[in-house]
């Protein structure tokens, strides 16, 4: 279909993001078998766990299928050293710079795609030598840019500043908004929230209830002192939103965050206390479907938009 | 060419914004002059000022325009028995419930649309009996909703909670986004900052130029303690963030703001001390180019996206 589909070899332009607690090999393999990509979450893996994952992932699925690494947590160096003794071919590499491994991946003769948020970073990935470039807007969960770009505003920037392929996520709950980010020069998008509300994913079954219940209101960027990051409005958010209305300071930010709440709220299901990271599309979100089933919905959508497009 | 070019009598479904000192009768004949609708901000007008911006209008354009009252000013009810007596046709109201004046616009026989950035205020607008939605997304200038959804997750929602046609606002910043948020489900789209860089927007020359300069980290969503705008960065931005920082109350926040600030910014290019409103689309701005053009420009460039989607 167009280069980002030839650079990874699958069928359709969809890519399934790599997600802390919520993309183990069920969710990865469910989606690659569908005909995008999918990609194992390895920032909440140890390396033993992300190479059983990994070897779970090829039993379940023929099809190419990618590693995502989160530069913020540790052991990466171990991790990209299993990617290579596992035979991984993609790698995508988020919230950090992309000067720190692209080069080393590239050597060892990966796919490499970076993460970024804005016109700055996506330059320095191109001149790192990435193959193509995931462009995040604002409206995605989890970790996210300083600058509160949105998908609308950044993907024509992106286009704008460099060469390479781009993949657009956050926002993204449908085929329509995959037609509306191709419109804008994106050649494929990266889904994440529509992941996590699938029986695949390995989010808590309480979280992914919790997902179905809030309305266009019901995430927001937080923690910003700490490095923003979109949750799901809870007791968490709110205690986070009262500290910072006092003049809290990142020290108390980071004490009152602790260590695990990500893990408390989205695998164990914790939804008071735990933190939940989801994109505001989770407003959208109604019912739990296979991820196969989305990856098809999606497509299906596109298409149509795309043949109402011609109409008008 | 669909419902919004029908309700407004005009060619082009691209819709010049109403701003505070930014958009008098120059700026809004010259958008309807090219075939779209412009609109006369009457928020920083008194009414005696509203009336002569409108006869002016109309000596200078005989296509449609109209005129935006933002509800969160003061004397709506004189500005509104002006419209009237000066035949106008087109009310856009924005900041403010939408039930407050909908019923007496609609009963003097306006064409009215409301600006939401929610889902719940699009339902009332509707049972309000509104004939069209401006529906802004996050990453529009000046006042914004307090839920932050950006125009990707936003039309989308409320394309599908409404009947009514929807207007698209915030981020559109060509005429790819335009296609953009017409693949989301809008008819029509409303643009602001495109048009404030334009000889014929009364923003001050030095505000002008400056947004030429600003990059992709331009602006930010601010005040939110007082009313959530979009300020390009400068040191009264500064000074806000480094009060909120140090956990200001609103009052406080509001001391800061005192009285005249957009004035004493957008209309007498203060740089340091002025409030900048402007969106998240200024960081694609380059150069001032005449209002019409800009206009043209967007059809050109909404038909060359829409044959470039046909191919894919």
């Amino acid at each position: 279909m167009n280069r980002i589909t030839h650079l990874f070899g699958i069928r359709y332009p969809v890519i399934q993001a790599g997600m802390i607690w919520c993309s183990g090999w069920e969710l990865a393999s469910a989606v690659s078998n569908a005909g995008g990509l999918g990609l194992i979450g390895s920032g909440s893996m140890s390396p033993d766990l992300l190479r059983t994952q990994i070897r779970k992932c090829r039993q379940a699925t023929r099809k190419p299928f990618g590693v995502n690494v989160p530069l913020l947590y540790e052991r990466n160096e171990e991790k990209i050293e299993i990617l290579e003794e596992e035979g991984i071919r993609i790698v995508f590499t988020s919230a950090g710079n992309p000067v720190k491994y692209t080069p080393l991946l590239k050597k060892k003769g990966f796919t490499v795609v970076h993460v970024v948020a804005n016109v700055k970073f996506a330059r320095k990935c191109q001149e790192a030598g990435v193959d193509a470039i995931v462009a995040e807007g604002f409206e995605a969960g989890g970790h996210n840019g300083r600058e509160e770009t949105t998908t609308m505003v950044l993907i024509p920037q992106i286009r704008e500043a460099v060469e390479v392929p781009l993949i657009a996520a956050g926002g993204i709950g449908s085929g329509k908004a995959m037609l509306a980010a191709f419109a804008l020069g994106a050649e494929g998008v990266q889904i994440g929230s529509l992941f996590v509300a699938t029986p695949e994913s390995s989010a808590h079954p309480a979280f992914k209830q919790k997902i179905l219940e809030v309305d266009d209101s019901g995430t927001m960027l937080s923690l910003k002192q700490l490095g923003p990051v979109r949750l799901l409005k809870n007791k968490f958010y709110e205690q986070v939103c009262r500290l910072e209305l006092e003049g809290a300071s990142p020290e108390e930010l980071a004490r009152l965050l602790g260590k695990g709440r990500a893990r408390q709220g989205m695998l164990e299901g914790d939804l008071n206390e735990g933190e939940l990271e989801i994109g505001q599309v989770a407003g959208m979100i109604r019912e739990l479907k296979p991820a196969g089933e989305i990856v098809g919905e999606i497509m299906r959508e596109f298409r149509e938009a795309q043949k109402f497009l011609e109409t008008i």
